[in-house]
């Protein structure tokens, strides 16, 4: 593997030139992903389970510690015949990934390395939905460039910003970054990753994707057996939903796929945000809950994870207005959720947000919903649960996908003699 | 490639054999693949196309002309320099696909050749709806054995039934071919499979399917650029969803998506066959069209083709009650596209059945909807288009399913020594 047949120079080459580094490309993921899984692993096992001969392993593994990716452990025999051999194991301590959240409460990021460990985590509340975009483009900005100087201090001199990936409240155009429309934050035709490249400089690239989809792929990823068919509502001032089916993220012809918040379950209802009436948001969105369950608890500019637990804590106190409240809530969430199982038929349904925090107040009577409405009837009803990963799963999931575009492309990590400083 | 590594004695030979005989699998199957799609080739073409060494090419098309999947054409030069080359293209005259398909108020046979020409093709009015499944699934095996012996007459002396796949308007456990529920022909837990299998003998695969997905798979076979994401619409008695994501059938974790035809849009509505209140199928689904629009054309056991056009006449007319009531239907179709366009995004909506029928008195209205309710706005906003088979996408889709599996596992199909007639 010379300098000749890098990225750089199979691009250059012609048709044929870029499908050898498409080869070698898929070849060193396929390497890397056995040592991802396998922990601990000899070049002899890669070979064996991957069906690459030894020279081409160990071709593709030397290129794999050079760009910092596997590192050599010590000794290990490989069973009860053989010779030793020198064990890879996932390196990457220097290689960072970084995801950041623009909603409309609050802004995030969490920067890890690529073996997911979490190396800068930050959280701010913010009043994106009553600031220009430009602001708010600004404040994210700064605090991107303070995680990245926290990555490069914390990670090994050798530190490399993989990417940065931003999730967003509304619809995407993935191939631009571009957001085409987020209803909460009155945002039309904002260029998030041409702003965010402007303000930051540098060459890292930057992908921008729905809050609801980043977070479907972040249940995803954290599941121990991977789901085939689920989906994640994501419960917040806005309700959306992130579809994995046949194990993949569904996005639809233009990206547009799990718009779920602005179905009309009521058209004579309430009406939305949008400019319908009796979508989904205005019965099970969380300005639609407080309005009804605790208006007390609605307050420009508060965090909805601390409303979400205070709405938590009015339905653990049991009074019976609340409860009911909760039980109607419930009923409208199960109605949306007997849609998507008729439509979908998902595995399991996982709550986020809000809707994950009062989960036990709202799952027996949108399970009473479903076993009612799903076509299918025992045969087709999932399981509804809640996001362990509260308001953190949508910049989570951004993380992820920095992390995962690395095992799929290795050949995005420069080797040894050209590393750039994140 | 001898007897040894045949699919039977890979099975027989362990987990090494398994591979061996998967692999050889894929080889067939990309060299099978590459005639089809350059119609004449020569084996050094293929190699050049598929990477495979010009001995692994020979020898994989040795095996698929003994099987009767290609046969050698006259000699052709394969360019300005190299020598002639003996050339390849499909052969598979000799070996049929059998679709059949049970609807609520018809049974439909088509049989046809590898390259999805139609030797055979039957339709025959049949209240299934009114009689026990046993005298249907009697009747569907006299008019399944008539199609076979026919393929056996005008097929080659050496023809082979690669399968036979059923259409049904209901949820299909696919791994057992059992059919859990069809509301429309009021059954429950009927092993329709195995009870074709007892009727017909024999060692054919049937395989069962709902309606709408093999429909969505015919739309989709047949597209001069295939779609990633379409729906598909039934319009007959009942109304269904064939799901297209991602270039793939989108079944859901049971088997059971697509069931839009039960998502309520009208909680107070009229009561609908599945004892649930104001369901899509009350508002768009042909009875409830008829009750409305034309209560004079409702007679029992009336073919739904026929109702189709009658109301088509009707419209055609052009009174403006009838154009009223289209007006109405469209509406309501609109609203349920717009549920399928926010939640999956797709590029087009075919209209089957009677919907498709009728599709230009209900498209303006139903687009309507559509612009109004797609959250993405015109970005997501997809064309909604008659399907090109009528009443008979399904009964193809069911054919050509058959036919897609000889392509993806060419060891289905015996090699000359041990053919059986089908």
């Amino acid at each position: 593997m010379s300098d000749r047949s890098s990225g750089e120079a199979g691009r250059l080459g012609g048709a044929s030139g870029v499908d050898q580094t498409a080869v070698r490309r898929a070849n060193l993921a396929r390497v890397l992903d056995e040592v991802r899984r396998g922990e601990v692993v000899s070049r002899a096992e890669i070979a064996a389970r991957s069906k690459l001969t030894k020279a081409t392993v160990s071709s593709l593994a030397g290129e794999l510690i050079e760009r910092g990716l596997l590192r050599e452990t010590g000794l290990r025999r490989e069973g009860a015949v053989g010779r030793p051999g020198r064990s890879l194991e996932l390196d990457g301590g220097g290689i960072s990934a970084l995801g950041l959240e623009i909603n409309s409460k609050y802004l995030a990021a969490r920067g890890t390395d690529l073996a997911g460990r979490v190396i800068v985590e930050r959280r701010l509340g913010f009043d994106a939905m009553n600031l220009p975009p430009e602001a708010t483009l600004d404040r994210l900005a700064e605090l991107a460039s303070e995680a990245i100087a926290e990555l490069a201090d914390q990670g090994s001199p050798r530190a490399f910003l993989a990417g940065v990936a931003v999730a967003v409240p509304g619809l995407v155009d993935a191939g631009t970054g571009r957001v085409r429309y987020a209803p909460n934050l009155e945002w039309r035709g904002v260029a998030v990753a041409d702003a965010l490249r402007e303000r930051l400089g540098g060459e890292v690239p930057i992908v921008v994707d729905n809050e609801a989809n980043l977070s479907a792929l972040a249940e995803l990823h954290a599941m121990p057996e991977p789901a085939d068919d689920l989906v994640y509502l994501t419960g917040e001032v806005g309700v959306g939903a992130g579809l994995i089916t046949g194990g993949r993220l569904l996005r639809g012809a233009g990206g547009f796929s799990g718009e779920i918040g602005h179905i009309p379950v009521d058209l004579d209802g309430q009406p939305c945000g949008c400019g319908r009436r009796g979508c989904l948001e205005t019965k099970i969105g969380l300005p639609a809950v407080l309005d009804a369950a605790a208006p007390d608890l609605v307050a420009a500019g508060a965090d909805p994870q601390d409303q979400a637990h205070a709405l938590r804590a009015r339905a653990e106190a049991g009074g019976p207005e609340a409860l009911a409240g909760f039980d109607e809530i419930g009923r409208w969430l199960g109605i949306g959720v007997s849609m998507l199982v008729n439509l979908l038929n998902p595995e399991a349904v996982v709550l986020g947000g809000y809707l994950g925090t009062v989960a036990p107040y709202l799952v027996p009577s949108a399970m009473r919903q479903l076993r009612e409405r799903a076509v299918a009837g025992e045969a087709a009803t999932c399981r509804i649960t809640a996001s362990s990963f509260g308001f953190s799963a949508a910049v989570r999931g951004a993380a992820s996908i920095v992390v995962e575009e690395v095992f799929t492309d290795p050949l995005r990590i420069p080797s040894g003699g050209d590393t750039a400083a994140g």
